[in-house]
């Protein structure tokens, strides 16, 4: 939890500035107390469901780690994400491999591990069957439905278009079921879908629940449904709105609707639910130093961090919060423009902040940073990437080191 | 060069196919050749200026190498960058340290390395003159100015707009010299200018270079101008249009007016450039593997590499030519939109692209891909990045490894 202490912004009882002093800057700094209790919060508000965390929002291996001990399994999207996975412990009966463009190997690899997969064509299915047959294994498939639902939501992320790359048509499902049951080596046991990431307006989950049971009732006449994968997308509160959809809001939509589907067609699939940017977007800020402060079109705040680290306000136009945590506590006196050290004039962390006085040498917080900032950092304009430290309690723990010049040349021969 | 033979695309006398199958895919292809034709026409181009790459187009050490050895100098925009160019053995009085917003020990590095450095604020300034003094040095600097110029370009990197963070503005020039002179440790020795990036309509070059030599002109009056940096941002063939402009036509505008003013004032600064794009661009291939084909929405070709390689298509909605290697020669048979492995929608690397015939196993090369493409790689979905081969005349060489699964979690504690 955030919190201000003789001017200094805290998070989970740990000071901010110390921790710049201490580890340097740019840092990501990670809430495990939070990380906890948001997992919590979705096995509160669905006690019988699944809760696989969507590995692709941060597959930092710390934060897996911390979620596998809370009971998570994980969907994982690559066979990276799933050996990060597997190296934290998550049991592979909870793991759902995804994808829409898998690999051959990534396939053997998905199937050897006994892991779920999600199946994204019939062209797929055919892989599929063909490396379990190779491999003498089972494999356990769903495959991912296209709802052709339109969330209100950023168009690269909205997955569940028509016009998206993901999954097979509503129109083909019974096909596709059939093919499956027909192939060797593939069971289908579960049907899938994910609809899209950082989803406010939460009606639109009665459109696709209703959907999906539709489906499920047609494939259980021939198909035993072990499981029900409804995916993720729950936003956070990025703009700091006075109310916004909890995990327990989620469910009232989702469970009467699954409950009343399933009793009425007669089967009991188990309830899976992937959320990841609701599980780690808010337990994690970025924190940076001023290096400059000027006057030019805007009063531009030089920082040590952009979208090297920090990839969102310039791909998605997202906003994040940002605060100066020294001065956590002082009133607003000027309007900014936070700029990243990347050479592209897009590299801009917030625009036109109203914010206490800034100077050299201030520390600024990102707040949010969570999902989709370090899974997808890079080192672009040969930056290093930087370390990050999981705070608890008032302890803090170096979880991952910076990266070094040398790092950046390692693989050249 | 590319080429087309047995139906195979050749890449400076080197199969692709055969590529693809000894090293893997994805794979980055660079040819040498080219390299080194490209940066020999801005040589020839411009015989009397230094040229200065541009490392952020492309850090890749292997490429630097090449470059230094062809008596590149570099235009480098951090602590990381200057390392690698010195690695590369770049002669450190050809490298200028450019940057919105560098730390402190950026700045200190770069004083101690003896390189000149770009100034991008007043603010700056004073941290350049202390660093200077305590490390008893003397650092040259020249100011960024932003000269304000509109190229027609992706707003995201047309870095002289006023509104741009990057620079100081033209009305502070000789404001900001003055106060450069009576610093300590400070010698103000060139002024610097950069306008853009992907820029085809270069007239805007005019403008550009006549501000310029209108300030060289203000300043030369208290300071003996050595260099005059006009920057880069000469834009490359991406589609495959009739006509585009060459290092030749940028000089024949530039040059007129470079000279016709430096003997009108009385002034012999060197002028340099800072190509990155037009040097590297179209050097590279980036070669991927078919991995799936569905009729959904669209024709869907998924392959094995997306934005993690490749984040022009979805950052800037870039257009890259797409050719399926192993059927260089076929006809075209259908229309194919072209996605990689990464769970989001954006990640489209070419739509409704007219190509032959296209199945499971064949490889796609996405041509153009030498500039911002390796050097905004990321990991992300939890994915490797991929090994490079530079050809040379019929000879392949692996210069990069492939990152490990172990590499992904290498920092982690």
């Amino acid at each position: 939890m955030l919190d201000i202490r003789n001017n200094h912004l805290i998070i989970d009882d740990v000071d901010t500035v110390e921790l710049s002093e201490q580890f340097g800057t740019p840092l990501y700094v990670t809430d495990k107390t939070k990380l906890k209790d948001n997992f919590q919060a979705y096995r509160s508000a669905f006690p019988k469901a699944d809760i696989y965390y969507a590995a692709k929002a941060n597959w930092d291996l710390t934060i897996l780690k911390i979620l596998a001990e809370e009971g998570a399994g994980a969907d994982v999207f690559s066979e990276g994400e799933l050996y990060i996975a597997t190296l934290a412990k998550i049991q592979t009966d909870k793991i759902l491999f995804n994808g829409n463009s898998k690999t051959d190997s990534e396939i053997e690899f998905a199937i050897k591990s006994g892991v779920k997969i999600s199946v994204d064509s019939l062209d797929e299915l055919n892989t599929i069957s063909k490396a379990a047959v190779k491999n003498d294994c089972e494999a356990n498939i769903a495959f991912r439905i296209n709802p052709d639902v339109s969330p209100d939501t950023h168009p690269k992320i909205s997955t569940g278009l028509k016009t998206s790359k993901f999954g097979i048509l509503e129109s083909e499902v019974i096909c596709a079921y059939k093919k499956a049951c027909d192939l060797p080596n593939v069971n289908p046991i579960g049907i899938h879908c994910h609809i899209g990431s950082q989803i406010l307006d939460i009606s639109v989950y009665e459109e696709a629940t209703l959907k999906m049971m539709d489906i499920a009732q047609k494939v259980s006449s021939f198909v035993e449904l072990k499981f029900i994968d409804l995916g993720g997308g729950l936003g956070i509160n990025y703009k700091k709105e006075e109310k916004i959809p909890t995990p327990k809001d989620l469910a009232d939509i989702i469970l009467p609707i699954f409950e009343e589907k399933t009793e009425l067609i007669g089967i009991s699939p188990k309830l899976i639910l992937e959320p990841g940017r609701s599980i780690v977007g808010d337990t994690t800020i970025l924190l940076s130093r001023v290096n400059t402060v000027k006057k030019a079109y805007k009063n531009f705040v030089g920082i040590d961090a952009g979208f090297n680290l920090l990839m969102r306000p310039v791909m998605y136009d997202s906003y994040h919060e940002v605060m100066v945590a020294n001065k956590a506590d002082e009133k607003v006196e000027d309007t900014y423009t936070i700029a990243g050290p990347i050479c592209e004039s897009g590299d801009i962390i917030g625009s036109d902040r109203k914010l206490p006085k800034i100077e050299k040498g201030d520390l600024i917080a990102v707040l949010d940073t969570g999902a989709y900032g370090f899974s997808m950092s890079s080192q672009y304009n040969g930056r290093p990437r930087c370390a990050e430290v999981v705070v608890c309690k008032g302890k803090a723990n170096l979880v991952r080191d910076k990266e070094t010049f040398e790092d950046l040349v390692a693989k050249f021969n």
